[in-house]
C-alpha cells in the first residue's frame, strides 16, 4: 500500500471518486496512510438508492448462495490475512499480534454468518390451542428487514464490521456501511473481498465521511429500515431518538470489572488480567477497567500485577513484540491524562504509568480511586486499570453494579455458591465466572444492559434483529 | 354499578383518592357512568416508585407462584365474566355479545400467560464452536426487564390490557398501567382481580388521566425500563422518539385488506367479511377496511354483501341483538362522515350507509374509492368498508401493499400457487389464506410492519420483549 | 372404600366385569382391600380394539379440548386428593404423608400435561440451504403415534401412571394401561376421573392381570404402536426385544449414589440424605442407595446419620407420623434380608437396622460394603443405604460410575471446579450438585443411561416420544 | 484404480490385511474391480476395541476441531470428486451422471455435519415451574452416545455412509462401519479422506465381510452403544430384536407413490416422474413405484409417460449419456422379472419394458396392477413403475396408505384444500405437495413410519439420536 493512495467510495458495486478527500494519518507515526473520500449528501443518497434497489435481489437469493458468498469471503480473508492485519495495525495502531488475532476472529465471524445463513427458520404455531383456532395451519417465517445502515467504530475495524455485514448478508439484507473515520481502509478492503466473492451489486455500499453528515443522513433516511451502531452511548442514544420506527441495535460502552475472591490463586490469573486491561491499549468495549480484590489478597495482587505491567513493551504497532502502542488520537491521550490527574487530585495513587510517550499512554494502574471519579464511572478506553480492595464479594458486586453501564463482568472464585450468587446479582449482559470480562467468541450473544446498549449481537442473535417475523395462516375451515 | 360511583387510583396495592375527577360518559347514551380520578404528577410518581420497589419481590417469586396468581385471575374472571362484559359494553359501547367474546378471549390471554410464566428459559451455548472457547460452560437466562409502563387503547379494554399485564406479570416484572381515558372501569376491575389473586403490592399500579400528562410522564421517567403501547401511529412514533434506551413495543393501526380470487364461493365468505368489517363498529386494529374482488366476482360480491349489511341491527350495546352501536366519540362520528364525504366528492359511491343515528354511524359500504382517499389510506376505525374490483391477484397484492401500514391481510383463493405467492408477497405481519385479516387468537405472534408497529405480542412473544437476555459463562480452564 | 368391593375393568368407556378375580391384600395389614378382575385375552383384545378405534377421535380433538380434559382431571383430583392419598397408602403401604405428596405431584403432572397439550408444534426447514431445495416451503408436524400400551409399577401408583396418561392424552393418543398388580385401585380411580372429565370412550382402557399374560399381550399386539414401561431392567429388556418396530420407552432401576466432599457442612445435609434413602421404604427409582463420603468427614457423617435414622418412626402407613412402613411384599422383605446377610458375610457392617418387624424392614445402614455385593451393585428397592469412605472425589466418581445403572447421582461440594468435573464425569441421566439423586420435579427430563432405561420422561419429553415427526413440503417450482 | 488391487481393512487408524479375500465384481461388466478383505471375528473385535478406546479422545475434542476435520473431508472430496463418482459408478453400476450428483450431495452432507458439530447444545429448564423446584439452576447437555455401529447399503455408497459418519463424528462419537458387500470401495475411499483430514485413530474403523458375520457381531457386542442401519425391513427388524438396550436407527424401504389430480399440467410433471421412477434403476429408498392418476388425466399421462420412457438410454454406467444401467445383482434381475410375471398373470399389463438386457432390466411400466401384487405391495427396488387410475384423490390416498411402508409420498394438485387434506391424511414420514416422493436434501428430517423405519436422519436429527441427554442441576438452597 502506498501512503498517497486515493481511496474510492464503494457504491452499487462501483468504486467511485468523491468531490473531496481528507488525509488519513497513522495514530502512531502520524504519517499519511491514504487519502479518504468524503462522501457528499448525493453520494450517500446514491448508496441508499443502490441498497434499496438491491433488496429484491438479495431477498430472493437462496440460502445456499448467500452462504456461498460468505464462505468465499472467508477464503479470501484467509488468503490475505497478513495484509488485513497490517492494515489494521497501521490505521488503528493496533499491535500487529493483536491485529492478527482480530483477523482470525473476523474469519470466524464470517464463517458463522455463512453457516447461520442456512439456518434461518420459523416454527409452526398450534392455533387450536385456543378456541376459535381449529383447523388452521400456521407458521412463522423470518424475512429480511431490508436496508441496514451500519455505523462502526475504530477499535475492531474488521471484526465489528463483520458483526454487521455478516448477519446482514446472511439474512438477505442490503447494507450502507459508514466505518469509523480513523479506520476506513479495512472497510474498503472488506468491500473488495465481497466484490470478489460475487455479492450482487448494491448489496453492500461503503461511504466514508463525518458521523455528523453521513451518519445522520443514514439514521434519518426513511428507506433505511434498521440502524446498527457500535460506539459511544451519547451517539447511540441520539441515534435511537432520531430513528422513528426503524429498528435500532446499539452496542455501546462499559467500565467492565472483575471481582477476585479470597481463595483464588493470584499467580494463575495475573496474565489474563493484564490481557484484559491492556489489550489494544484498553480500547475494547469490554476492556478490564476495574478490579475488585478481596482484602486478603489485595496486597499480593497489586504487587504481582504491577510487576507484570512493567514487562509490557510499548512501541510501534508493526513490531511483533509490542504490547501497547499509541491511542487512537492525541485528544484521547490528553483526556486520559486529565482523568488520571483528576484521580490523583482526589486521593488516588498511580502505582505505575500515568505518563505519555508520544501518543502512547503508558500502561497505568490506579489504586484507591473513588467510584465517582471519571476513571471509574466513565469508560476510559485507554490502558488504565483500577485496583480496589473489598471486604466481601457482596460489596464488590454492589460496586460493579453501581454503574450506568452493564456489559460484562467477571468473578474469580472457587466457591460454587459465590459463583451462582454473582451470576444472579451482577446486572450485566454477560457474567464470566473465573474469567475476565474481556472474553468474547463471535457466536455468543453479546450486548449490554443499561447504557451499554440495546439488542444483542453474535451472528444468530443479530440475524434475529435483522429479520422481520411474518405469520402465515392457512384456514382449512370451509 | 352506580353511575355516580367515584373510582380510585390503584397504587402500591392501595385504592387511593386523587385531587380531581372527571365524569365518564357512555358513548352510546351519554349518561354518566362514573367519576374517574385524574392522576397528578405526584400520583404517577408514586406509582412508579411503588413499581420500582416491587421489582425485587416480583423477580424473586418462583415461576409457579407467578403462574398461580395468573391462574387465580383466570378463575376470578370466569366467575365475574358477565359483570366484566357489561362494563365493557357500557364504557366502550361494545355490543354485549361482542363484549362477552372479548371476556372469553381475555380469559384465554391470562391463561396463556399463567402457563408461559412456567416456560421462560434459556439455552446453552457451545462456546467451543470457536477456537478460544474451549472448556467453558455457557448458557442464557431471561431476567425480567423491570418496570413496564403500559398504555392501552379503548377498543379491547380488557384483552389489550391483558396482553400487557399477562406477560409482564408472567415474567416477573412490575407495571404502571395507564388505560384509555374512555375505558378506565375495566382496568380498575382487573386491578381488583389481581389484588384478590394475591399479586404483591406495587407489582401493578393503575393511574388514569390524560395521555399528555400521565402518558408522557411514564415515557420520560428513567425508572421505567420499557414502554408497551397500543394505539395510534402518531402517538406511537412520538413515544419511540422520547424513550431513550428504554425498550418499546408498539402495536399501531392498519387499513387491513382482503383479496378475493375468481373461483371463490361468495356465499360462504360473506358472513365472515361482514364480521371483519363491522365488528365493534370497525374499531378493531385488524378491522377489514378494504376488499379487493376479482372482476369476475365483483358484482356478485357487492350485491350479496350489501344485502347482508342491511340485516345488521344497530342500537343499544346492552341489547344482545345489537350488531353495531355508537362510535367511541362524537368526534369520531364527525371525522368518519367527513371522510365519507371526501370519498363521495372524489367520485366514490356509497352503496349503503354513510349516515349517523345519534353517535351510531350506520354500516357503510363504499365502492370505487381511490387509494389516496382517507377512507382508503388512513385507518378508518369506523364501520366503513371499501369494495374495489381488480383484474388479477397481482394487482390486488400491489394495492394492499401500497399502504403505510402492514398489520394483517387475507386472501380467499382455492389455488395453492396463488396462496403461496400471496403469502410471500404481502408485506404485512400476518397473512391469512382463506380468511379475513380480522383473525387473532391470543397466543399467536401478532404485530405489524411499516407504521403498524414494532415488536410482537402474543404471550410468549411479548415475554421475550419483556425480558433481558443474560449470558452466564463458567470458565473451566485452570 | 369397602374391603370387599369388586372392581371392574375399564374398557371403551364401560366398567365391565371379568371372568375371574383375585383378592388385593394390604402389604402392611394383609387385610383384603378389594377383589381385582383378572383380564382375559379377550378382555385385553377388546381394550386394544377400543383404543384402536378411538385413535381418529383423539387425533382430531383440538388441542384446547385435550387440554380441557386434562385440566378437569386436575380439578377432580384436587377435590378428591385425600381419597386418592388414602388409596395409595392402603394398596402400596406408602406412609400417608408421602402418599399426599405423591398426589400433589400427580396434580402437577396432569397440569403440565394439560399445558403441553397446547404446545405441540413443529418448525420450518429452510430447504434452500441445499442446492436443489430452492422455492420450497417445508415444515414439520408432530402427529400422535396411535395406541400406547402403558405398563406401570407399584411405587408411584398415581404419579407414574400420570407420566404415561398425561403426555399420551395431551398428544392425542389412546392408551391401554396395565397397572402393577399390587396397585390397581389408584389406576381405576384415575380412570374414573378421566371418565368424569369427558375423555372420549376408548381413549383410556385399564386392564388388570398378570404381567405375563396382559403385559405380554400388549407388547406383542401389532395394533399397539408404542410401549411405555416403568419397572425392572429384566422386564424392560425383554419388552424391548419383543417389540419389533414399536417405539419403546423404558424407565428402569438404579442404585443411585451421592458423593460428599470434604468441606461440606454435614449437619445441613443429613435430613435430606435420610429422605433420599428411606422415603417410601427406599422403593423409589432414584432412592439413595450409596453414599460416598470424603474420609475427612466419614466418621462424622456416619455418626450423625445413624442418630437420625434412629428417629425414624416405623408403622402403619395411615398414621401421619409414620416414616417407614411395610415393603410391597413379603418376598421383598426376605430378599432384602438375604442381601444384608450376604453383605455381612462378606465383611460389611450393619450400623443400624438389618431386621424385620412383620413386613417392615427396619431402616438399615451398611458400612464397608464391597462394590460387588448385591446391596451395592443391584437395585435394593428397600430401606437400605450404604455408606463408604473415599479418599478423593475422583475415586468416588469412579465408584459411582462402576454400575450397570445410570439414572441420577448427587454431589455435595462447595468447590466450583469439583462441581463441574462431577457434572461432566458422572455417567448418569441426571447430575445433582448439592443435592441427593432423589430429586425430581415432573416437567424435567428424566431417564437414565446404561440399564437404567431408554428414552426420557417429563411431560414435554414424553410427548416427543409419543408423537411421530412428519415433514410436509410444498414445492413452488413450476 | 487397478482391478486387481487388494484392499485393506481400516482399523484403529491402520490399514491392515485380512486372512481371506473375496473378489468384487462390477454389476454391469462382471469384471473384477478389487479383492476385498473378509474381516474375521478378531478383526471386528479389534475394530470395536479401537472405537471403544477412542471414545474419550473424541468426546474431548472441542466442537471446532470436530468441525474442522469434517470441513477437511469436504475439501478433499471436492478435490477428488471425479474419482469418487467413478468408484460409485463402477462398484454400484450407478450411471456416472447420477454418481456425480451423489458426490455433490455427499459433499453437502459432510458440510452440514461440519456445521452442526458446532451447534449441539441444550437448554435451561425452569425448575421453579413446579413447587419444590425453587432456587435450582438446571440445564441439559448432549453427550456423545459412544461407539456407533453403522451398517450401510449399496444404493448410495457415499451419501448414506455420510449420513452415518457425518453426524457420528460431528457429535463426538466413534464408529465401526460395515459397508454393503457390493460397495466397499467407496467406504475405504472415504476412510482414506478421514485419515488425511486428521481424524484421531480409532474414531473410524471400516470392516468388510458378510452381514451375517460382521453385522451380527456389531449388533451383539455390548461395547457398541448404538446401531444405525439402512437397508431392508427384514434385516432391520431382526437388528432391533437383538439390540437389547442399544439405541437403534433404522432407515428401511418403501413402495413410494405419487398422486396426480385432475387439473394438473401433465407435460410439466412427466420428466420429474421419470426421474423419480428410474433414477439409479429404481434402487432408491424413495423411488417412485406407484403412480395414481385421476381418471380424467389417466390416459394422457400413460401415453406421455411411455413416450418419455422410450427415450431413456440403457447401457454402461461410465457412459455419461446412460440413464439406466445394470441392477446390483443378477438375483435382483431375476426377482424383478418374476414379480413382473406375477403381475401379468394376475391381469396387469406391461406397457413398456419387462425384459432384461444382460443385467439391465429395461425400464418397465405396468398398468392395472392390483394392490396385492408384489410389484405393488413390496419394495421393487428396480426400474419398474405402476400407473393406476383413481376416481378421486380420497381413493388415491387410501391406496397409498394401504401399505406396510410409509416413507414419503407426493401429490400433484393445484387445489389448496386438496393439498392440505393430503398432507394430513397421507400416513408417511414426508408428504411432498407438487413433487414426486423421490425428493431429499440432506439436512431435512428423513425417515418413515410403519415398516419404513425408526428414527430420523438428516444431520441435525441424526445427531439427536446419536447423543445422550444429560440433565445437570445446581441446587442453590442452603
Amino acid at each position: 500500500m502506498q501512503t498517497t493512495e486515493k481511496k474510492k467510495l464503494y457504491i452499487n458495486g462501483e468504486w467511485v471518486e468523491s468531490e473531496s478527500y481528507t488525509p488519513l494519518l497513522s495514530p502512531y507515526s502520524r504519517e499519511v496512510l491514504a487519502e479518504i473520500p468524503i462522501a457528499t449528501k448525493q453520494d450517500v443518497n446514491w448508496a441508499i438508492v443502490a441498497a434499496d434497489e438491491a433488496r429484491r435481489t438479495m431477498a430472493q437469493l437462496p440460502a445456499h448462495e448467500r452462504s456461498a458468498i460468505l464462505e468465499r469471503v472467508v477464503s479470501l480473508l484467509q488468503q490475505r490475512a497478513d495484509e488485513a492485519a497490517k492494515l489494521v495495525a497501521l490505521e488503528a495502531a493496533k499491535p500487529i499480534t493483536t491485529a492478527k488475532a482480530e483477523v482470525a476472529r473476523t474469519i470466524q465471524t464470517y464463517k458463522f454468518a455463512a453457516e447461520e445463513a442456512k439456518r434461518i427458520h420459523g416454527e409452526t404455531i398450534p392455533l387450536d390451542a385456543a378456541p376459535g383456532g381449529e383447523n388452521r395451519i400456521a407458521f412463522t417465517v423470518r424475512e429480511p428487514i431490508g436496508v441496514i445502515g451500519a455505523i462502526t467504530p475504530f477499535n475492531f475495524p474488521l471484526n465489528l464490521v463483520a458483526h454487521k455485514l455478516g448477519p446482514a448478508i446472511a439474512s438477505g439484507n442490503t447494507v450502507v456501511l459508514k466505518p469509523a473515520s480513523q479506520t476506513p481502509l479495512s472497510a474498503y478492503f472488506i468491500a473488495e473481498l465481497f466484490e470478489q466473492a460475487g455479492l450482487p451489486k448494491g448489496a453492500l455500499n461503503v461511504v466514508t465521511g463525518s458521523g455528523k453528515t453521513v451518519g445522520d443522513q443514514i439514521v434519518a433516511d426513511t428507506r433505511i429500515n434498521m440502524v446498527t451502531f457500535t460506539g459511544s452511548p451519547e451517539v447511540g442514544i441520539s441515534i435511537r431518538n432520531k430513528a422513528g420506527l426503524k429498528r435500532v441495535t446499539l452496542e455501546l460502552g462499559s467500565n467492565s470489572a472483575v471481582i477476585i475472591d479470597e481463595h483464588v490463586d493470584i499467580d494463575r490469573i495475573i496474565p489474563r488480567c493484564i490481557v484484559g486491561a491492556f489489550s489494544f491499549q484498553g480500547q475494547v468495549c469490554i476492556s478490564l477497567q476495574r478490579i475488585y480484590v478481596h482484602e486478603k489478597k489485595y496486597k499480593e495482587f497489586v504487587e504481582k500485577f504491577v510487576v507484570a505491567v512493567k514487562q509490557l513493551k510499548v512501541g510501534d504497532p508493526l513490531d511483533p513484540s509490542t504490547d501497547v502502542s499509541a491511542l487512537i488520537s492525541e485528544k484521547d491521550v490528553e483526556r486520559s491524562l486529565q482523568w488520571i490527574e483528576e484521580a490523583k487530585q482526589g486521593g488516588a495513587t498511580v502505582a505505575i504509568g500515568g505518563e505519555r510517550q508520544g501518543n502512547i499512554l503508558l500502561p497505568t494502574v490506579i489504586l484507591g480511586a473513588a467510584p465517582t471519579m471519571k476513571v471509574s464511572c466513565q469508560e476510559v478506553f485507554a490502558p488504565i486499570v483500577l485496583i480496589n480492595q473489598v471486604s466481601s464479594i457482596d460489596e464488590a458486586i454492589e460496586l460493579v453494579n453501581d454503574s450506568r453501564y452493564g456489559l460484562q463482568a467477571g468473578v474469580y472464585t472457587n466457591n460454587v455458591h459465590v459463583a451462582w450468587e454473582a451470576a444472579e446479582k451482577l446486572h450485566v449482559g454477560g457474567v464470566l465466572i473465573n474469567d475476565i470480562p474481556t472474553f468474547r467468541v463471535d457466536h455468543m450473544p453479546y450486548g449490554g444492559v443499561k447504557e451499554s446498549g440495546f439488542g444483542r449481537e453474535g451472528i444468530r442473535y443479530a440475524i434475529e434483529e435483522m429479520t422481520e417475523l411474518k405469520l402465515i395462516i392457512f384456514n382449512r375451515n370451509r
